[in-house]
């Protein structure tokens, strides 16, 4: 605890590494790639599984768990999707001691097995819509690994839906791209811009992605979550047929669409600072930390008193914790909790019990005040709301203030130096997004959902533009 | 739905199978030995998460995740445990295309890979006791596998724990597995027997392997729970040492726990009869099913408008669900959730709707009782309980009725072919254990924790025995 965690300026990629380590949300694992999750980063998990599996049950869904061991020839069934999945299989091919007949791949997402199984689940418009979600690890060999934003293995939820009609699985879709979105603004409190993502960079397999595009306080983009309209794709590499009411077989239309503990990767790169973690209260296993401050034994037991009092009534609401512990000074607590992003301290000290005050101190900004006892209660539901709406406000107020408008190339390559998300022209070719990416290494993120039409001319080649895109350097 | 379920006394393993198919809990996957947990299924394992995980950090544990790739030399550095392991694990040998260096196995459980993380994080006697859970998938290479009880891939939970000292490693080990007596008990309605595994049944790598046995319908015994006491067997294989107050250096002692998906398994075949599922009202994720009855639309209506009014009123404290389908009638309904075993069933017709009662019908006896309509909610939390308890008192009248003394080798050769619990005297010795196996096909379940002082002679040898032990055959 006692080393410094770097600083922002000083280099954003080990201030990021420091925190996870630090704060002990997640260590390296001894294979390459793979990482533990550690219980203060899996409480932010937990928290998060339990918001969304909400949203998804609210939506009509269903949770399932279909096998992580795929069999190579499915994956062979949808042309896109194995090349662009099967590269960076890991693959399984003894068990039991014995070398399998057919070698077995570890789900890298599990459209081709939860297709096969629709393929005898459905039969009938009866059966439709299907709409079924799986939490689940998944794996993919990843060559550049960063703990939570790319590693070998990670946990997420993937939900598969199977329609009837063509307008119901694109409804689907952006349903749930929605759900998406009002989580990373709502509960994350991070802004982030729902839009389209380009042939090259859609899913294999998907007729269309959609994507959630988050700015990092290095101005870099994160794709926050994606959702697939998948056509008849799986469909008809599976076959998978009903019967509509008019009696005649056709294929179904489907969505797919997930979130990864890569979220918290984003919420940590989103809202932190050289101090350490700072949590959204709505993702604080822990939203409240009360120290009490003591010099001898006798004023120790009266504080610890009171702390554990102020506990019990603010505990009917939120989640508290009494940081009691003798050995430890509270500066040094003071840091500790600093570290671990808890949005409010609740300070507790002798000549607090003989005013009738607390002091409050708010972890996302170096504000602190004095408060009634009795008014304890109101003023840390009011800070808590506060505190969610202010990261909220600043992250998107950063997001503004590094958005621009690009019309000229040359102009675009020098500015993408400073990273910044760009709204510029394009045409709409592959060649043009190509010379970007090769000439900036930035990329288009989205042709975002609520572009404005506006004729232009596309950056690179000055062809007619009818809207602008989110371009800039992701992660 | 319309085909019959195999009757228990035509062929108790097609009705077990039956019974998880036509209910949807699973199905069977496209690799062997495999299943795919179906939405009814895993609402299940969902109920059962939820009462779980809350006892778990009740006691103080917290949740975190390791990876699923273990390195082939860690699962050496136990030599029980390798022994136990190895020869069922499935093995992962390329990667992103490539031949992987070290063979990695997927894990069978993981101890191993903990105790590595372990030995990084431990140091010193704040450190401890480090009391840390996982709920995850595991893979082991079974030879003969059926849905939920036996399968390559399964999902559970396993608790890893380190304390400085071996009496707390102990009390913990009987504390979790107290935690799973009283959840199959007083949530499965399924009474255990604790007690301890024999050397030769123990889990590798362990000192004490604890268990939960429960009886299933056909008087088998299945193993439901284990709780491990480990001694010093991993901290010295992976050389995790804390510093304790005096400033010594000693390694720490170790438990370990683990239920699975193996419990729907259990909790199907403890309750459920021909017409289909039983569940207990505190693990069925609907409770009440409301189905109205009617005959021509005006009827249909008022009654269905009803039932929506009692469901509003029901759902304060129940989750209660209204089958208004018009495609369906009474009866198909009727049978479809007797199938699916929600505990409860309120019917409401025309003349309901005049007398101003309804018909409340239980699952697990066919008994229908006539309750005026605002009594209903009172009614409806009285029966929940009653047939909580009354499912439990009669699996535990069914256990005794077929729990039975033997004494005489011959006698039990005979009778333990219509199985059966058997409270038997046992000298201790493996080669009288293994007799009883070879010759029976029974295995000594455990040593039961509440066994009685009784001297007597071992029923093979007939050397002294201090108490009986526990003995039957076993899925």
């Amino acid at each position: 605890m006692s080393k410094k965690i770097t600083t922002r300026s000083e280099n954003y990629s080990d201030w990021y590494i420091d925190i996870v380590t630090r704060a002990q949300l997640a260590d390296y694992a001894p294979v390459k790639g793979c990482m533990v999750i550690r219980p203060n980063g899996y409480e932010i998990w937990e928290k998060m599984q339990s918001v969304l599996d909400k949203m998804f049950k609210d939506t009509g869904h269903r949770n399932a768990y279909f096998p992580l061991l795929i069999p190579e020839s499915f994956l062979q069934k949808e042309a896109e999707h194995v090349e662009g999945f099967a590269p960076e299989c890991a693959v399984v091919t003894h068990g039991g001691g014995k070398k399998l007949a057919e070698n077995l791949m570890l789900r890298p997402t599990s459209e081709t097995i939860i297709w096969h199984m629709y393929s005898k689940w459905i039969t009938s418009y009866r059966d439709l819509p299907l709409l079924i979600n799986q939490w689940c690890n998944v794996l993919r060999w990843e060559m550049r690994t960063r703990l939570f934003l790319r590693t070998t293995e990670f946990l997420w939820q993937e939900g598969h839906t199977a329609h009837a009609a063509k307008e119901d699985a694109e409804e689907e879709t952006l349903k749930m791209l929605n759900v998406y979105k009002t989580f990373a603004e709502e509960y994350m409190a991070m802004p982030v811009t729902a839009g389209l993502k380009t042939e090259s960079e859609k899913f294999p397999g998907a007729v269309n992605t959609y994507t959630i595009e988050a700015m990092m306080q290095d101005k870099k983009a994160l794709q926050a979550g994606t959702s697939h309209f998948l056509g008849q794709n799986f469909a008809k590499a599976f076959d998978v047929t009903f019967q509509d009411e008019a009696g005649e077989r056709r294929h179904v239309w489907a969505s797919s669409w997930g979130v990864s503990t890569r979220l918290i990767g984003a919420l940590i790169m989103c809202h932190s600072d050289d101090q350490g973690l700072v949590l959204p209260p709505k993702l604080a296993a822990r939203q409240v930390v009360i120290i009490p401050i003591w010099k001898g034994d006798d004023e120790a037991s009266r504080v610890i008193e009171c702390a554990h009092k102020i506990k019990e009534e603010l505990s009917v609401k939120f989640s508290v914790h009494v940081d009691d512990r003798r050995q430890y000074k509270p500066g040094w607590k003071f840091n500790e909790w600093e570290l671990l992003g808890i949005p409010l301290r609740i300070e507790i000290g002798p000549r607090d019990l003989e005013s009738g005050n607390v002091v409050l101190s708010r972890r996302d900004k170096k504000e602190k005040s004095t408060v009634p006892m009795k008014s304890v209660s109101d003023e840390t539901a009011r800070l808590l709301e506060t505190i969610q709406k202010d990261l909220f406000q600043r992250a998107r107020d950063f997001r503004e203030a590094n958005t621009f408008l690009a019309d000229d190339f040359q102009g675009f390559k020098e500015r993408i130096e400073e990273n910044g998300f760009y709204r510029i022209h394009w045409c709409g070719q592959g060649k043009c997004e190509e010379r970007i990416k090769e000439e900036t290494k930035a990329t288009i993120r989205c042709i975002p959902l609520d572009a404005v039409e506006e004729s232009g001319k596309c950056i690179v080649c000055g062809a007619a533009s009818p809207r602008r895109v989110l371009a800039g350097r992701a992660y």
